[in-house]
């Protein structure tokens, strides 16, 4: 059976950072293969990507991933957990995935791994302290960051200071990571987790830092139109050179920026009862976002005055993805109960990769989307609807490119899957 | 009594067409006071007009209209039948209008009148040769001109040449004419109606010809960028200083162009079931809608692909406004039965028309609107919802400005009634 790496990416775009990671997987594990679960058009900090699937599956694939899968649209633009979940599921339904690496800002495994327990197994007493944190009014995150330390401190071997978790459970990393073991534990996978330590800045970075940079510092030069010099230092070669090729397309860079008149249209459009049926839109919130799409005229001023501490900047943006692909509570909730992620979407793949892909054929628990035109002979009713919502994804993510003769509609079907 | 003229109009822009038919009409009728029913920031052609309604009532109220009142938004972008039906509708229920006045191609009120007759009534025979004609599979207008040709050629006074009655309903402003003075007689108004003849280029006329260009071919000019001096012959002097400071604060020029993101963004995103309930879609229509906003990527492409001799680039505009604005073909059939246009709004009057409005208070059969943020007052559930809808289009217009600053939504409160 041969050695398969699994890694749950962004690639937006894809840095020194992620290189590093893959290549010290590489060394550590030896696979024989690695597979990639890469966000599509819309990504889970609720933004769209600053260059679109395809030009992000070639920059996997050409910097080392021997096959790219697409994570549903439904799952891609959701909580940590929700996102984390899907990924996982997705490696492990896959049928091949031997192992799974990912970075953290924190380094011992061995930690993670107790916090994990908890989430996994949920014991009564831990459940009880995470409804009384919730009943005082605090925050779900915050909530369960309270439980988990008044759990550990009551547990005989509870060895993890409270400062510890604290630290662990601050970083976007580490909570991926989290959710990664919580879900292999809940899923009781064979899939061996691996921690690679992360060099360089914070996943949050705002300001570029040197060679390791992070993604949303390298967004935010270029779409601040910095100098290609100051943006080169930070990206392997070929990112760059497939980042300059969308550009100069005309198919980037993107940013909600791109979005803010349908965005703002599909708000002041609709009411307030509309709104509030959009994934992660609770308690009065609906009414915040109705009143400062009418009081603000940019995407940056409404996501400022929305803010609030219960409602950061990530869930505000997450909420006008869901907004613009329609996706509803009702909808997640309804998908989650019946099937989680379901489908394999294959966006891109090398040579090597030919021998593994026809294992997969059998090994798959999912049925595998390579041609998308096929995708509704199955003929099931949770594979099309998923599925048709990353085909709605793509037909927007086109309105936002900057080049209009590239705002075609269907570049699901005409893009075809990516071989190197 | 005081004699009062009442004038429809869209004034998009007021140019010396406008002023010559008002000049035209206050000679023959020396009314004591005018007023005009406009259109907001949607037309008549499913078009945003080229600027605002407060800009364009400005013009009208300095180019010597004294009180303009607003078609609700729901009647101002649809046919000539339900547009005509409405403002005059307006016009009556106002309660003081004594005379109307409008253009036309054709001049000669009386066979005007005739056929106009026939429309009102709708006797039998011409009802059964209007259905015949239907089920051929001729488009409505086509059919209504084929019935009412056979039907007064069975007449014994049946006058009209085939020909002539080609004639009248083939421009655009006798089509008008017909439908206002059909609605007259269909009210039993005691309004009188005048028919003052138009100069200069139809209405329709795609290119400026002098002084008495047509308000498309002004409007093609100014979207156009040609030159100033182009522009000034065919505008009253103060229209254009109205124009030029509009454009100068970035509130225009506007076009459906203007939308081109958020229109395709609401079809990509519409299920073919919703496009279908929009008004004036009809037969499959959804589907040609939904297939060009995948294939094309400018409005003007859309529009010219969706193009049959069927589907008019009018009705295909008024359905992009219709998807735009939400407008229903069923909201629309309730609204006709429950009430027509439930309000008179007032956009704007001049320091004249103080005493007639005074009058207007106690005369009108429908609620006045001066001061929007009072409409709520208002309990009735058609004035809210039809209100609402203008309420919407401004909110919409909004964000079709090319000044990002002047995107705020609640102008329709915060620009106040106008008054000079």
């Amino acid at each position: 059976m041969p050695k398969v790496l699994g890694i749950v990416a962004e690639y937006n775009p894809f840095h020194k950072g992620h290189l590093y990671h893959l290549k010290k997987s590489v060394q550590l594990l030896q696979p024989d293969y690695t597979i990639a679960v890469m966000s599509g058009n819309f990504t889970q900090r609720g933004e769209p990507a600053i260059i679109d699937k395809w030009a992000r599956t070639q920059m996997a694939l050409e910097n080392g991933i021997d096959v790219v899968l697409e994570i549903p649209t439904l799952y891609a633009c959701q909580t940590a957990e929700l996102f984390a979940t899907a990924a996982v599921k997705i490696l492990d339904q896959a049928g091949i995935v031997t192992h799974m690496s990912f970075g953290s800002e924190y380094h011992n495994i061995k930690d993670l791994d107790k916090i994990a327990m908890i989430l996994a197994e949920e014991p009564l007493a831990f459940r009880e302290l995470l409804k009384l944190n919730l009943d005082k009014g605090l925050s779900f995150p915050l909530a369960r960051l309270k439980a988990i330390q008044q759990y550990n401190s009551n547990l005989q071997d509870g060895s993890l200071s409270s400062d510890l978790i604290d630290l662990i459970l601050t970083g976007s990393n580490s909570i991926l990571a989290l959710e990664y073991l919580k879900t292999i534990k809940k899923l009781k996978s064979t899939i061996q987790p691996v921690l690679i330590p992360r060099l360089g800045s914070s996943y949050n970075a705002a300001n570029m830092e040197g060679e390791f940079s992070s993604a949303t510092s390298i967004r935010n030069a270029i779409l601040s139109g910095k100098s290609w010099e100051s943006i080169a230092s930070a990206l392997p070669d070929i990112s760059l050179k497939i980042l300059k090729a969308s550009i100069n397309q005309g198919r980037g860079p993107i940013s909600l920026k791109s979005f803010e008149q349908l965005l703002f249209g599909i708000i002041r459009q609709a009411s307030p009862e509309e709104i509030a049926s959009w994934m992660d839109v609770e308690e009065g919130l609906e009414n915040r976002i109705k009143r400062y799409a009418l009081e603000c005229t940019s995407i940056e001023e409404f996501l400022s005055k929305c803010k609030t501490k219960r409602y950061t900047y990530t869930r505000l943006q997450r909420v006008l993805i869901h907004g613009l692909l329609r996706i509803k509570t009702n909808d997640v909730a309804r998908f989650q109960r019946r099937c989680g992620p379901s489908y394999l979407r294959i966006l891109g793949f090398n040579s090597k990769a030919t021998d593994i892909l026809k294992n997969l054929k059998k090994t798959s628990k999912l049925p595998i989307i390579t041609k998308p035109a096929h995708y509704y002979r199955h003929k099931t009713k949770d594979i099309n609807s998923m599925f048709e919502l990353d085909i709605l994804a793509s037909n927007l993510y086109a309105l936002g490119f900057p080049n209009p003769e590239q705002r075609l509609g269907g570049q699901e079907f005409t893009q075809g899957v990516l071989m190197i």
